[in-house]
């Protein structure tokens, strides 16, 4: 059994491209040993691409690291560059879905190794294979794979790489810190003989506890996995909410829709996030009716009715502001369910009382209002998170929503 | 010269925590021969740690892979875990500032391969180093590291890697295409053996230029980035909004304090995203005044006064609309900007005149309204990402905003 070397090239910008081409792979049972993270550099792009086994490298046809993987791949196989006209019509294709012509800059993009296999992708981008001698590798655009791409790619990596049935289950806890999890996972943790390992994997603002089954059968592996799921799941309790890819935000719109409420939020601190989370999940219009980011006191006063009393008195970070803007955002959007968040995110704006990462969270549904009191440490963007994080696992609790 | 190895274990959430540690080396002159990402594989984390040179790896002592980073390097550098008091009392302190007592099981963070150093890190957690024979490895936290480890860090690093003098410039662009940016960097372009290399680097909705000058002293190498880079910023013209680490909600935000200038938002389909990404600047309560979130067409006209008469004819996802939403965001926030978002973010909702990806902006400024149809391709997430990155540079090119 051997596993698939994931290579990003290129990635430059924040967010990695290769999580879903990852999460595409390790759900198909497909072992990946590890990521490598090359940018642009020749020579670690080479070393990475060299070893043993089906490489998987994750880069754009566009910019300098695609120009880097084609060469780089060209050399390691002693192969040369040549036009291949499939690459080319499919590059052409994706233009046109744009409405514009393929940019004679854009043409190189096509001179592959040759040999390559082009991979056509629906609506997606394409993608190429090569396997010439000890070196099989495949490379494809990052970002969510198309189901047509998803599904060469890992027929492609099951076929060298001749897989051992594997079957993971992520859980996923929020609510508890890690140190709890593992107290209560105790005794499956870290027994790494056993044919279901369970680990813990410390996430933004979340613990996940992931369960890796293998078997001599795909129905082997399931089975063992069947077998300690279920009584991991009973020690999470309520404080796991979903289970592999499902989000936080996901699990409270299905809450909301299965009850039939809208909502709507007030946001302070965390300035918007809050609604970008529940605004990321398809369909969320049908539930969420509206949001406001008031960070003015002016603000909170005029689109939430906040009294001028409650700020003058408790001030805008308080448990009693917080419960005017849940109570504000439900009678002014007429929405059943209203969240409301009000803190200091910092770095400035902390007081010996308040510090800095003190937020008021407010929750009302279908008219009863409750406020809580949280104190998060980190920077500005780790208090957001953290704050729009617990915003929705309130709701999420107020409304039951416990995993069965 | 070599360079250091980057292995990040257990990353597991979505965002890269090695990002910050590699930036934080970079900057100072230490070449990164690209990054490992292992998750909790111990094989390949044993794989990563045993090669050549400086290895940096990226684990926050909690979790499962916290265990494996451990025992794995003593396995490596044949060392036995050892409690270690310092480590111990570090930890302790990390929690005291959480009001916590130390957990029991998160004692054992502090049995760490016998000889190693630990490094404290005034605020934040601490991190621990190791040389044993041809093994020299670092093991520090995810995400930014404070000031007092990000030295250490780098002495570490450079004292073991001999690193030649290097100095990195990104000029960042938004609102052009990267064939548009290639075209007119084509002089630069792939010309590997010059002392000051070009490239391009795609991120999300932007195209980063990246110009690493090398030289025998680091005054060499400022000098040969100094002759090349006016002329690379001369070619991106106003394109080019920003240089290096800053982002372009920081360079809106720079503007709008310059001009002694406020603002609020009105988004549909962004959801939220524009005002959390203004909120993120640190300080920028004191330009941004609040933020709409009007999913329904009815919060369109209760928030904002859009007139019943523009939905019926125009339908929400029009020029007018989104004019009317600027000028009703400005007119009852008082605020001198306006910016308006209003769009198909999909997957359901588009038609054949407008179909998904089809986004309308509103900007506002000192009673100056202009609107602008765009459209994007992409996921739901894609689209709204890309809308406020347009609606963030539509402000920032109306405030006059081009680096000098």
């Amino acid at each position: 059994m051997s596993s698939v070397r994931l290579i990003a090239a290129g990635a430059g910008a924040g967010s990695d491209g290769t999580a879903s081409v990852h999460a595409t792979l390790v759900a198909a049972g497909v072992p990946v040993a590890g990521r490598v993270l090359v940018d642009d550099d020749e020579a670690a792009l080479e070393q990475a691409v060299s070893g043993e086994g089906v490489a998987v490298v994750v880069a754009g046809p566009g910019g300098s690291a695609g120009d880097v993987v084609r060469r780089v791949i060209a050399r390691v196989t002693g192969t040369r560059l040549v036009l291949q006209e499939r690459m080319l019509a499919a590059l052409q294709d994706v233009y046109r879905r744009r409405d514009r012509p393929l940019p004679r800059r854009a043409e190189r993009q096509a001179l592959l190794p040759q040999g390559a296999s082009v991979w056509t992708a629906g609506e997606g981008e394409p993608a190429w294979a090569l396997e010439a001698g000890r070196t099989v590798v495949a490379v494809v655009p990052p970002g969510a794979p198309s189901p047509e791409l998803a599904h060469q790619l890992v027929e492609f990596a099951r076929a060298f790489a001749g897989a051992r049935p594997t079957v993971t289950r992520t859980l996923r806890t929020t609510g508890a810190s890690l140190e709890d999890i593992e107290e209560r996972l105790a005794e499956w943790l870290g027994h790494t003989g056993d044919d279901v390992s369970v680990a813990t994997v410390p996430a933004d603002g979340e613990v996940w506890v992931r369960l890796r089954a293998r078997g001599a059968t795909a129905e082997e592996a399931s089975a063992a996995l069947a077998r300690v799921e279920p009584r991991v799941a009973a020690a999470l309790g309520e404080d796991c909410y979903g289970r592999d890819a499902e989000t936080l935000e996901q699990v409270v719109g299905r809450l909301l829709t299965a009850r039939g409420l809208t909502l709507s939020v007030a946001e302070s601190c965390t300035g918007g996030l809050l609604g970008h989370r529940l605004t990321n999940v398809s369909g969320s219009s049908a539930y969420f009716e509206r949001g406001v980011i008031v960070y003015s006191n002016r603000a909170k006063q005029e689109l939430l009715g906040v009294p001028e009393e409650v700020l003058r008195t408790h001030g805008a970070v308080s448990a009693p502001c917080a419960e005017a803007m849940a109570r504000g955002i439900c009678e002014r959007s007429g929405s059943a369910c209203g969240l409301s968040v009000t803190g200091i995110a910092g770095p400035d704006g902390g007081t010996p009382q308040k510090p800095v990462g003190t937020v008021f969270f407010g929750v009302a549904v279908s008219g009863k209002i409750a406020s809580k009191r949280f104190r998060f440490l980190g920077d500005r963007i780790a208090i957001k998170w953290q704050s729009a994080q617990t915003a929705l696992d309130l709701l999420r609790r107020s409304l039951g929503g416990v995993r069965p």
